[in-house]
């Protein structure tokens, strides 16, 4: 008999093991003989020495085949007037991220990412597009304001949806993966998320999405206050609240995360979606955050409210608040940068060069 | 007859001129247009439009042909004890930038550039190399600390020389020009000339460059405060300045800011040498600041000062104090997103979506 969906996401969460401490300390080490200056390469070096951890190997392999995961999926809560775009503008704007020619499909151009759209929730039907992988759990959530944004099953369905993606885009050999979202109105989920996972109230979480006016972010605080209040989300138990108040992408996001973290490869965050998405992955699998690498500090405040519970200190600041993955992909050249210097470089032995704590004199 | 060198840096300075501010408007335009919520890719955006304003063109030419010049010297000053490395090391690690093993040649091939190391003043005698470019003004400068630490002539030839050979990358196709360096003691004349264009005090702008210990920051600060009270540079004479304080890196590097500034191709700084290069080309040139864009803040004070005084804000900020151009091209792939997103991204028109204030309710 398969296994019952819920038990499912307990397995993939359990094959998550800690990072290699050994292969981190070897890169340390290796990073002190490399030929530059002790410690000159800056948060290079820390990213480096965290992705032979992830590798469990030092040097880490370089990433050349990073992919790009687009969840998409629509908002029953849009109803509660938190953004001024309707639900059609996520198909729309899945058909130009797989079309080519949304900021995500630029800048994945520009840094040489593949880019996979999995329709986990659009409430629009979609075109058939070779880019554009169908998962569809149900036409966007229910309206979170009013009930559960769907039920633990779904919450699961969507997070296999996107562990299984991962996991194919892995074994066609993929070494980086990046998460990215699609759907209007997701910023209220990510706010819901992240104020249930990191205590932080409603008020300082909840941010002006797509850049919406005074009056719609009152009335959006005001939704994610009343949505926690008719959950109370716990967030000991992080499919219930991702159910409950989450969004069908940040559930195949978190899949992405933890089918990343299970596979040793890392997972290269985006902005608000992707950070939610990594709350939830990191309470299922705490060991999960080793295997993240934040790319880009979104400007909306439950970004920064997640990456701080979480630990992580985003390479990027750009003032980005688009999503789709392009503040992932920006970062991308860096996370190349930094495994392409602990494989590539000489050391000071190679070099014959002698350093100045080794000098006689 | 030909022009002396002196009046050949001020024909070229000359040759700068304003960025365009029609072309600037056509991107801030275009932006609104592009089918993402307005403002939303943030800084990219405004990088966006000075691409086009430095072009004359909207949108910009996406950067393809990307070009590091490492400028290379030594320093008298090294004679003080400032650095703990000797000099030789100079030439060593150019053979490594050279040779593909140093950071900045690693990095260079993570992000697709072109690198040519320029000797405009290294010591030690250099085996010959495709990527080393032989413009040696002097073996080294003088000790800024007793003496000039090179002529007026001296400076022209070496900024003269950066100049050249960015004509000559150009020529050859580069379309976007990044700067690095290479000089065992070089971060002392680089706080020399951010403490003199600047104004601010030695204590304030001299850092530990590869990361000296107290004593030695201490000597080196005095070394700073001594060559500013011997030399007493005008910031309004800026050949003199860099002849009395730089080094023959900082020159070369000035140069190459010019020609890219007067060829109308956007110039990508790296740390602290760089921005102190920067301080000397927009004093001859102001709106050759137009021109530059601020890859990384390196730790070291003086390249904050130099930034903040030319009003630049860095794409990133990764903790790097290590030069040779690496911190440039980390940001390399950055300012192509930029120019990309103007290039290729769809208008809300293109798309048939319709944006909110265009709505009828």
């Amino acid at each position: 008999m398969p296994m019952k969906l819920e038990d499912q996401v307990l397995a993939l969460a359990g094959a998550v093991q800690p990072v290699d401490q050994e292969a981190e300390a070897a890169a340390r080490e290796r990073h002190e003989r490399l030929t530059k200056p002790s410690g000159s390469l800056g948060r290079l070096e820390a990213l480096g020495v965290r992705l032979a951890g992830i590798a469990g190997r030092c040097p880490p392999p370089v990433p050349a085949r990073p992919a790009l995961v687009v969840a998409a999926g629509d908002h029953g809560v849009l109803a509660q007037g938190v953004s001024p775009w309707p639900k059609e503008v996520t198909a729309a704007m899945v058909a130009g991220i797989a079309g080519g020619t949304a900021a995500a499909s630029v800048l994945a151009r520009v840094v040489g990412a593949q880019l996979v759209v999995l329709d986990v929730g659009v409430a629009t039907p979609l075109a058939p597009h070779p880019r554009v992988r169908r998962a569809n759990v149900r036409p966007g959530t229910a309206d979170l304001a009013a009930e559960p944004a769907m039920t633990r099953e779904e919450a699961a369905r969507a997070l296999l949806a996107g562990a299984k993606l991962a996991d194919e885009l892995l074994e066609a050999g993929a070494d980086l993966l990046l998460t990215g979202d699609m759907g209007i109105a997701n910023t209220t989920p990510a706010a819901c998320l992240a104020a249930a996972f990191t205590g932080r109230p409603a008020a300082v979480v909840t941010g002006r999405g797509t850049g919406i006016d005074d009056a719609t972010l009152q009335r959006k605080i005001a939704v994610v206050e009343g949505a926690l209040a008719l959950h109370t989300p716990d967030p000991a138990d992080p499919l219930g609240t991702l159910a409950a108040v989450g969004g069908l992408e940040h559930a195949a996001l978190a899949g992405v995360c933890l089918a990343g973290a299970a596979q040793r490869v890392p997972v290269l965050l985006d902005g608000v979606s992707a950070n939610a998405a990594a709350l939830v992955a990191c309470a299922l699998a705490p060991a999960a955050t080793g295997y993240l690498v934040a790319g880009h500090r979104s400007t909306e405040p439950a970004a920064s409210a997640a990456l701080d519970h979480l630990g992580l200190d985003p390479l990027l600041q750009l003032d980005l608040r688009l999503g789709e993955g392009t503040g992932a992909l920006l970062a991308t050249p860096i996370v190349r940068g930094a495994a392409a210097v602990l494989a590539e470089m000489a050391t000071f032995d190679d070099a014959g060069i002698a350093t100045p704590e080794a000098e006689p004199g």
